[in-house]
């Protein structure tokens, strides 16, 4: 089991280092093998849209040779990962932003492999910064990795929003143990060879069709008198 | 193994329903029981926010006596459960919300008893609405599902946002049914009687100064570069 | 001038309910005649989604009956609106997502009449909880208004985070003082008829064959060194 | 009158820069000097977070030395700036990221000099991506904006989510055109010397009395009632 830690913040000493410290620490306890990596020493160039102009020019390997391509092999030999990163305007800083972009590599697979290089891995996420951006940040980057395949276990996400050390802050330090020892559990729990399902399509049309039907039925018991009350409350105007 | 789908929108034969349909027949082809439930149906009245007057006031069951009661036992009974809402100004429609504050009187347990009521439970949602809102709702709902202790496995969201019928949409459709098929998957694999825990509280003194201790040789070998550099060029101005 | 505070709590003697008669207070100052209104005194049905069955079918007046009937006259009168609430799962109350969903009427009028009848009306918010959710909050609320026409000055939102009397916190009241001030300043300069024009449209195809022109010319100077450099690439692999 | 465009798409003849070429002809036809800046072209290096160091260190004229310090002259010269970008992730690209990260130094003169350098610019935002995560960018960016102490005036924000030439959508070509128009409207009309006040701080006792006791009268009438409730309810059980 491989748990990759992914420090966003231009501080390898700061409340986000801490917190991600503290995750890996309690991923291993559970018997991860853990690694973690500032993302300020690597060279990440920026994503260069590929798909926009075709979509199957993006694809795993990148085109762009820099330090990602450490990175890539890293998270694919990896179970899952944490990012941890300082909120800068309600978001990751521009740093992590580069990284997620340079992940669509990996999850446009989807139309090249048929699945996302990301599936089933487990993600967790740390946020820190003197403000309340932290729930803006960790619903788009939590929905942005759940979407590219991702697993979020329960109690996957730790923040802190207050100035001072963060070691002082109990809840913020088991949070971001919880957040390590989740992804662990989910790992050693989980052995679903793929999660996304194309076994539907020889059966499409008898699933819309049930589906259909009985939606009419619903319309044919509630649509006229719904319809009915609103037209009628439009005619008395 | 049991598997809920509440529906957020005033329509019982709409694309939102539909979509909520579809995933719940993923499920039960995966071995779940299932039941719907429109909320539209059911008296749920608005959160009275006790809380905000005393922390521990707020718990299950709830101070209110509604259609809130039954639906609460469903759920505890249930291994996790299906959120679908049409998008109403980029979020939940009002009656959806109102369902999830409610949905607090499980959370706010932690207080009471050290747990959330609907810890490792699994979560799915379906947005549906013609316009590009899908993404805001789903971050902020899937966000408040995991902090209440929720997981959402890979491809546990789905949405429609163009005009027209749903299940023209092959992509909907499937997304839909995997929404289902993933929560099943879920359940099935996943025995972890407790994700948080607290069992780090005896050694966290121990674990504190390690990381303290860690992060502060991390601030000497990066810290005295790093602000020499930031304070000559502040010097040079 | 006429500003309108809507207090989305069901506490009037809260932090969300004293940042709104802050923020008042302060618009008093400059010219306004305010009111305040508080959303649970009030019965606001839940939208019922007509547009869904029939786009033209949602206009004003509304075809529930209820007390919006009031609420909608007084912001039809009215310059501008604060929309204070608490922060529930870092988003506003039920309560106050019903209030949104029901403005809808106002904003439909676009393809009823040409015009959002909240066009031009200036909003500012205030969001109180002891969690990190404000920003998410504001963002979607903000995203809203502004979506339904509505001007947002500098410094139209504040927001408070902590426990405690927010009255203590020098911060939150002065910010919560500057979204009503900010509000009648932008009320007392802004003379602008009409913010949405359509007037582009007797000239659209030059407007958009001259930006095709140019864009082609970009396409001709970037495209092909740009693909040039992803295939290499890609044939490189 | 000068209004700035930031493209923040690695293509200059994409979706996403014609929406910005038509907004700024709009601006330009309400009497504004416009002028385009494509991010890529720049060399801007990621913020250092001075200011979690030391709140102070962050400040303008930022202490990076590249192409920034171009940006920032243009920035202070005018009287706004649109943002077009396409949706990475819900969000903005990395490359529009630290661009905004940057701004950081801009606004943090607040606590150097009293008073953000944004303040009171007005501001317009454009999205473009095949997909649905165009509100979460608009709204993460949106507030950003504003709480550096920018206008967003009504319409100020256009999207464009689907496949194909954007030019041949009407709703966006006018929705762009009228992001333009509005940013122009709002500074020919605009004439407020400063938008955040600190005059309030000498009365500051006064006023938080006031709001004091109108709170306490309230509690009075409301919260005995209210807790007899909740307490009635909670001894029931």
């Amino acid at each position: 089991m491989r748990i990759l830690g992914f420090n966003g913040s231009p501080r390898k000493y700061g409340n986000t280092a801490k917190l991600l410290y503290l995750a890996l620490k309690a991923a291993e306890e559970e018997g991860a093998e853990t690694k973690v990596f500032h993302l300020y020493d690597y060279r990440i160039e920026p994503c260069l849209g590929c798909l926009s102009d075709e979509q199957l020019a993006c694809r795993y390997p990148c085109v762009i040779e820099d330090d990602m391509k450490q990175l890539y092999d890293e998270i694919l030999e990896a179970d899952g990962f944490i990012i941890a990163t300082p909120i800068y305007w309600y978001a990751p800083s521009g740093v992590t932003k580069n990284f997620i972009d340079r992940l669509t590599a990996f999850e446009n697979m989807i139309f090249i492999e048929g699945r996302s290089l990301l599936e089933g891995k487990v993600a967790g996420l740390i946020a820190v910064g003197n403000d309340v951006g932290a729930i803006q940040l960790l619903s788009t980057l939590g929905t942005t990795l759940n979407t590219m395949g991702m697993l979020l276990p329960p109690w996957s996400v730790a923040y802190y929003s207050k100035k001072g050390e963060v070691l002082e802050n109990e809840q913020a330090v088991l949070d971001a143990l919880n957040v390590g020892r989740a992804l662990a559990l989910a790992v050693k729990e989980e052995h679903i060879a793929s999660w996304y399902s194309t076994k539907y399509k020889e059966r499409l049309d008898d699933l819309k069709r049930d589906v259909f039907t009985y939606a009419e039925e619903m319309k044919r018991k509630q649509f006229s008198e719904r319809w009915k009350a609103i037209s009628r409350l439009l005619e008395e105007r």
